[in-house]
């Protein structure tokens, strides 16, 4: 079911961690026909590809400010609570990530700032399929709705009754997103890159979604509205020691498991006996979930590993560069300290990932495949631009007037030494 | 010679603005040519590609020590000095761009961070060509440092007889850089991207360049490494009054004009006679600079614009959002809080685009061809990434169990509800 490797080559660590690869050339072809479609036909092809991909036969594509307000009318109070405290918990934390402009003056008379400014139209996919995934409306909507942008554009297919999901529009509505749009897939992310008559064009997309979403976002950047980030198959890397809860472990490798049948967990522990403890109560787990066949599926790309010390764990980890990292040893904070790459860490016993996929206040839209080498995860950051400024006087000038001009000298640039020289 | 349009239509911006286009897909087949040679014959490839393009014969791929050591005696104190004192207002703000994690306990019990931990490894590009680019080692050299990227490698074409310039090797050694590979174009990039048995492959690659090294870098993210951004050709807008000073307007547009043969300068301006000024000072000016032969095409895309007051022209340049503006009305201050789109914002009759591109602190890695819609400059924040963390404890996770699991439910994630409850 999952492997479990006991004497792992930690000089071929290329091949120990190797991941489960999502090749998207060949949906290519069909993500260019769609985008045709839509650049072509607008809105009518956004009924067809929904009347074909989605089975629903939709009149209007915006969602009726009827159907937002009946959405409260349609989850229980329950729910509503904890999306209201999950919302607060995001909010706070990205409330943080606010910046204001900090002048500085690098010499008497030049006064230099970077100003934070939102994104003036962002597009946030809202995948459809078996469930609602309304977690996500949070984590897109909260930090486009701080950052300021102008125009928050929500597109997420509906049901085959042409419906979408009441707590999808009850969380967005409660984000004060108004404009939401029954269109999924390629076709989505085409009409959030073109515009047509109903949805509006938008400068970046964000959001999660399967291969042909992530095939379509790669590209639309042929057309030059930015992304959030590249993606691949989502994946979980447990650390754990003779101290670990098993139990707690196995949960965390299978909440990831079930994702998809290309998701990827990985436990590295410095126990022999943890490993055949965990996979155990996986399997005893397997019976109780029902989407148990994904999780199998994705076992098989799942690996428990027998490492000999803290510090292979730690090498591993980094090299590994998980999306989700959870530090269930005993010494999990100092061993936090030496992540340098990773979407998200939890830290301790009681920090399983479900806590940060929905509710700690830290983001799950994170950067997968080992793009977190180079990627954060959505953030605030990922709304807007930073746009610097600066502010020369007189002085300011004739202090830097010389430097400027003997710079732009050597690089043979005259034109540029010539504009500070008219300014004398 | 340059374009003078009194009567814009102002409900056809897009025409009015359109941009030189850069199409990069007919060179994609002789970038895959040189990535496919340098990721089968690493160094040999190398070695024939600086042999045919550049003209060089190297032998050592690594710039050695003594020819870095050797880089002062040969460049004047007068040009030493100048680096130092914009190395330190680029160092004085950048640095404020550094950011402590700052904890936020979202509920009591859970703390959540960002931490910014630098890319582990960066490759910067400095183009070779006729003049040595030693300002874009600073400015990608200096938040480098600055974000402790552990691996700094920096690759630039050597002259025919195979030498770097000094000017870069200084600049670089001040930062204490010293992995500076002689290579450059398209096989610099691929080199980067693959690694060889000289230069190692990194995570993210950053740096101007011709067609071909843009070409390169965007065939780069195929194979996962990030880039800064993608890139277009240059350009700069200048709004100006009946208060500007033409001449310094026309300098500005030049210092642009003579980057190369599709940069634009477009100049919108509410004064009719300074229009004429300005045209009749760029060809005064154009007498004087070496490079007007760069710069006369380069006028060919250019434009100067009568607008009919100051909103119409903030509402071009925000559509327009250009990569350099700079603002030189009497209210330029006023003026410059309302813009929404560009890379950076020159205020004032003392800020020509020639203190942000060598000096002033700002960066001059900035977002071409209207990407500062959804893109920001190169600043710190580019080279380190953003890690969550998150620390739940025993009271805090009791807070949040329920929420957790009722939102797990409704999206019918179980496992991630298990991971929960087991923890009870």
């Amino acid at each position: 079911m999952i492997e479990i490797i006991t004497n792992p080559d930690l000089d071929k660590t290329d091949l120990l961690l190797r991941r489960p690869t999502q090749r998207l050339d060949h949906l290519m072809g069909v993500v260019q026909e769609i985008f045709d479609a839509v650049k072509n036909e607008g809105d009518y092809a956004l009924r067809a590809f929904t009347s074909k991909f989605d089975k629903a036969d939709i009149d209007q594509i915006l969602v009726s400010k009827s159907e937002i307000a009946n959405a409260k009318n349609l989850i229980p109070e329950e729910l509503k609570d904890a999306i209201q405290i999950a919302k607060n918990n995001i909010y706070g934390f990205h409330s943080t990530q606010k910046r204001t402009a900090c002048v500085v003056e690098t010499i008497p008379g030049i006064e230099c700032w970077r100003k934070q400014i939102g994104i003036d139209k962002v597009g946030l996919y809202i995948p459809g399929g078996s469930a609602p995934l309304f977690s996500t409306v949070l984590m897109l909507g909260i930090p486009a709705v701080i950052a300021g942008c102008q125009k928050i554009v929500l597109c997420t297919p509906p049901s085959s009754s042409g419906e979408i999901h009441p707590a999808i529009l009850y969380t967005a509505d409660l984000l004060g997103i108004s404009e939401i749009y029954k269109v999924g897939g390629i076709q989505a992310i085409a009409a959030m890159t073109f515009g047509t008559e109903s949805v509006p064009g938008v400068y970046k997309i964000f959001g999660p979604g399967n291969s042909y979403v992530t095939a379509a976002k790669e590209y639309a950047t042929r057309f030059d509205v930015a992304i959030d980030m590249p993606a691949g198959p989502s994946e979980v890397m447990v650390l754990a020691d003779k101290t670990s809860n098993p139990r707690y472990i196995a949960s965390d490798l299978l909440s990831q498991a079930e994702h998809g049948p290309d998701s990827q967990c990985i436990l590295l522990c410095t126990d022999l006996d943890l490993l055949y403890q965990v996979r155990d109560c996986i399997e005893e787990f397997l019976k109780q979930i029902p989407r148990k066949e994904i999780a199998l599926l994705s076992l098989k790309n799942s690996k428990l590993i027998l490492v000999p010390d803290a510090k292979s764990m730690m090498q591993l980890a980094n090299e590994y560069a998980p999306e989700h990292l959870i530090i269930a040893t005993q010494d999990s904070e100092a061993l936090s300290e030496q992540v340098r790459n990773a979407g998200s860490v939890f830290i301790g016993p009681f920090a399983p990932e479900s806590f940060g996929d929905y509710a700690s206040g830290t983001n799950h839209a994170l950067p997968t495949a080992g793009f977190a080498k180079a990627y954060s995860g959505v953030s605030l950051d990922s709304f807007v631009k930073n746009v610097t400024f600066q502010k020369v006087n007189k002085q300011g000038f004739n202090t830097l007037a010389n430097v400027v001009e003997t710079m732009a000298e050597w690089e043979q640039l005259d034109a540029h030494k010539l504009a500070v020289t008219v300014r004398r």
